[in-house]
């Protein structure tokens, strides 16, 4: 066999592993009963074990090595050089510690969540310290003259992008979106009542919710549409990406919203180059730039009065009751309200990105050597006090919220602001190109489907982010398109009343 | 490493394997978007040919031979001598050939499925002589001493039944129930109108099934319960064991039936020994011996009067409208009711043993060669008006209506029959040991179940199907008990009115 023969046919097991992977992980966040887990997770370690073994055979890292300096077509080129970097990546890291580091994330899920069910980060701190000091470790092994210390986790979720790029975006968020949200946040707002504190019907909401495809363009012939406790979209092709959805009696838009954010994931993925399916090339492009669509739909286009002119009307026939007496306008501005609260996952379109700048700095203190883990809660209270003007009142609703740093994810928070930041660039850009609003009230999201598939998702992992954010909107990254998208929205939205 | 480690560590590959085939093929029914089949078709594809090299590779089976072969216990002894019994039968029969074969039948559900939509054998027959030959070859490489022609099919499906043995099941059957039910069939039976002409909303219908786990004791912690088109079971492992169902509105009792077979085939499933999981000890017996559990639990049990004394009332208040005036007495009749028909899985518990032996007959002397391809549609038709009395209009509903031979599986049907007939030697056993209708009464389907467990479950296919009927019933397999308890219970229930 030649070197691309060998490749190709560690591809297949490589792909048909992944697949059974992807499915696996599906059946337990969706339908895997209590009491089949424990087996089903000594399956799923020994197919892992193996797709490890296989990708980091000898025979297979030959096969690429010598195939990238052969005479290949570019979008090849680029799929064997994922390949390679995560190769290289591996061989850097002594395979003992990156095992016992393995074992290591595997039991901090459940310390995470005792301590902050206890709402005290001491009981957290041991686990954390060690999760830290191995990423201290691994980034000692895969510095290199382009990246050097933070920047080695911050490029694992958005390559190419360093400290200096999140430094400027987030300067920029300090600088002009502090003062903004911090005079916006005194300002009272009202809602109607029996959207803060009425009831809304489970079984009304989904009947709703499972009118949303088709206003969406979300393919079901690709997808499924299923309800788990926390929503969040799952494919690994093109072929089939689906998502789940969570009803909360209390927040009625809570389902609505959930489900068209990961449309939207969704919907990147279905579009994204067929070709592509059981490759590197076949997933998003990063983190970020995949929030950005699920930021897109979700916001710029479901938070908008235009979507709402023409789905609003069904909204209030599905709640007749509740409904009846809610005009449009009032249900916009509902759906708009801004409160600085304290919980990242629950923050609005204004002051999500605050609440990530307060991890960002917290992370990068803590990988450049000015910050140690004993000190977090301290800090996270400040940085919460100084950009969200609030006073974290325990662990629980402060430093131990959210799960990411128990599994290892440094470097993955930043890429929820950004995602939020790109998505404004990408709606100006779009903007220019079809008439959004127009689209929207006549039902024709596959006008701005297509505009993304061409702009976006149709190349999968094949351009890197930043190539796709000057392919899709003529220019490099630029935060000031988010800032003035948020001053314009809510200057008119909040106003003294 | 030694004998022992090696088989081990291709044990654990090949479940983990095993585990990942059977959830895609969970999905498949349950699940699966229309437009990610064709990428999922190809995974499997490559997950199956993985499991194939990995159980044929010479390292394992020299291991298997040489453990074999050494001083081990009774329980690992039978695993191994399954495995070596595949193994055997794999090294028999030429690769191309059972390559060649596997395309064939890939393809072959299509070919049937047009035939069977245009009511025409004939556009079946070139693929259907195909898959004969094959098996007719087949039969020759892996004939034994013990083993010749139809038997050697036979044995598949049933670990030591064969000619003789079926024989003698299916000439007590013709002699004894035959003239019994042509008997009763001449006599009409009345039924209350909304029974056989109601609809039944299926909400309803989903909410009742939804109640019959906590009375049968399926153990939803390691369950599922679904739709799909066809109702099955699907487990590999006894932690976890789904089923699905399929409601029909006019036929309200379809779906608690086939809810309470499938439950009968999981709840074998979920009680065998946990140790056995991941190897060839896990599964059922048998086909007869699963089909015998679930036919137990649907008819002996659930078609019985003293399951619907405490089971009724709750129907009733479930469809209030529908069921207010008929009387217990009315739907216990009504789900006994006898027809003889032409479809085998529509057929009642007392006729369904014939439509088997119509096939039985036809298999043994396509496989002794007195019967070729062409003549089926005739030797069929006339089965069926000698056996059941009725004038099959065409081949749709005649020699076409099931899918099994389009598979290959020749062998296979018999084992049907025999489940049944196993049930009501099993139930006679039962009865001796616990006061079975006092169990049903006062819902203690748990002592029925701890009965079943120990005489059969538990040991998964530790026992052969023989073993286990001598064990649970002490003594042999005997088909009178089938007959005998059939026109005990027909003859009570079909009196000339």
């Amino acid at each position: 066999m030649d070197h691309k023969q060998v490749y190709k046919s560690y591809q297949e097991k490589i792909s048909a592993l992944r697949y059974a992977i992807w499915l696996i992980h599906w059946d337990f966040a969706t339908e895997k009963p209590k009491g089949g887990f424990e087996f089903a997770i000594e399956q799923l370690a020994t197919l892992n074990a193996e797709i490890y073994k296989i990708r980091n055979c000898e025979e297979r890292i030959e096969a690429i090595e010598a195939l990238y300096l052969s005479d290949i077509d570019d979008v090849f080129k680029r799929e064997l050089y994922l390949e390679k970097k995560s190769i290289d990546q591996m061989k850097k890291i002594p395979q003992d510690e990156y095992l016992a580091y393995q074992k290591l994330i595997s039991g901090a899920d459940n310390v995470w969540a005792e301590a902050k069910e206890k709402k005290d980060f001491s009981m957290f701190k041991p686990t954390l310290d060690e999760i830290v000091s191995y990423n201290r470790k691994m980034i000692k092994y895969l510095e290199s003259d382009e990246l050097k210390g933070y920047d080695v986790l911050l490029d694992m979720y958005e390559e190419g992008m360093t400290v200096k790029d999140y430094d400027h975006f987030f300067n920029t968020l300090s600088e002009k979106l502090v003062p903004f949200v911090l005079e916006k946040a005194k300002i009272k707002q009202h809602h109607p009542k029996i959207l803060t504190k009425g009831t809304f019907d489970v079984e009304l909401q989904k009947k709703y919710n499972h009118s949303l495809p088709e206003y969406m363009n979300y393919d079901m012939n690709h997808g499924v549409i299923k309800e788990s406790i926390h929503p969040f979209t799952s494919g690994y092709v093109s072929s089939d990406v689906r998502i789940t959805t969570a009803y909360r009696p209390h927040l009625m838009e809570s389902a609505i919203f959930s489900t068209i954010h990961e449309m939207g994931h969704a919907i990147y993925e279905q579009q994204i180059n067929p070709d592509y399916q059981g490759t590197a090339l076949g997933a998003g492009a990063s983190m970020g730039i995949h929030e950005s669509q699920s930021r897109l739909y979700e916001n710029m286009l479901g938070r908008s009065r235009a979507f709402w002119e023409v789905n609003y009307p069904n909204l209030q026939k599905t709640f007749k009751k509740e409904l009846k007496h809610v005009s449009l306008d009032e249900f916009y501005a509902y759906i708009n309200r801004v409160e600085c609260g304290f919980i990242r996952t629950e923050a609005d379109e204004l002051t999500y990105s605050l609440h990530v700048m307060v991890r960002y700095e917290i992370e990068k203190e803590l990988f450049n050597g000015t910050l140690e883990t004993k000190d977090l809660p301290k800090k996270w209270n400040e940085l919460y006090k100084k950009y969200l003007g609030v006073k974290v009142k325990n662990d629980q609703e402060g430093i131990l919220q959210d799960i990411h740093w128990a599994g290892g994810s440094f470097g993955y928070f930043p890429t929820y602001a950004l995602g939020s930041a790109y998505a404004a660039q990408i709606y100006h850009a779009m903007k220019r190109d079809i008439p959004i609003e127009h689209a929207l009230r006549n039902s024709q999201m596959k006008d701005i489907n297509a505009w993304l598939k061409e702009k976006i998702h149709t190349f999968g992992s094949l351009k890197t982010p930043k190539e796709l954010m000057i392919h899709a909107t003529k220019e490099p990254f630029n935060p000031n398109y988010f800032i003035n998208y948020l001053i314009e929205k809510y200057s008119k939205l909040i106003q003294t009343q």
